[in-house]
């Protein structure tokens, strides 16, 4: 069961902000990487390579963790812990592309072949 | 011994800017949390407190990661790796004073008694 993402918060999976990323390393150290994102049916979305720290990260532990400061008011934030649900090829970088037009952003991409797309469902969320 | 930090990306560990520090869970699950934080000597400090769970995660996992975006281009950042190397006790939260300020912010501190100041020795650096 989804949990219910708190009152008040709910934009900030709907807005296109940046998320910091937090993984697991295969030895057990977490690291912490911006991203982008974005929330569809429940699923928090973002795309990575096969061949990025990141996905062989969630190949080995598939929990992660992201928070996402609010950018009207810098001391609120969600937390969102999630679990990978999904990974799929993505190798025209549809996703990618989607992402680049959210974020208004026109970067090349370069490495279409590697893409996926990852899908993680939240499990609980913090804030402050 | 400490690494070099990239060259350019040092001004993010010298302004007033909020790092996203992700921990481990006993049980293994990344938690992702923006941090105020202070660079010095060597070491990432923060403040926290002995019953919040970034602390309980540290005492069990002493390696943290964080990353800190870059505000003038955002799609920039720095990521450290770190690990623990002191926690001290802080009763009169002097650092969380010091950061109050640093990072113009008025708030009264209510939980001073249970403070303690962390400091983080970096192993490791990434960027983009």
């Amino acid at each position: 069961m989804t949990p219910q993402i708190p009152e008040g918060y709910e934009h900030l999976l709907h807005e296109p902000l940046f998320a910091h990323l937090a993984t697991v390393t295969r030895d057990g150290r977490p690291v912490s990487n911006p991203m982008w994102f974005l929330y569809e049916d429940g699923l928090i979305l973002f795309t990575n390579t096969t061949n990025r720290p990141q996905y062989h990260n969630l190949e080995h532990e598939p929990r992660l963790a992201l928070s996402i400061i609010d950018p009207e008011e810098p001391y609120r934030y969600l937390g969102v812990g999630a679990v990978v649900e999904r990974v799929e090829p993505d190798p025209e970088g549809t996703l990618f592309e989607r992402l680049a037009e959210r974020y208004s952003v026109d970067i090349q991409l370069d490495d279409a072949s590697n893409r996926v797309i990852i899908g993680a469902r939240p499990t609980r969320f913090w804030k402050q």
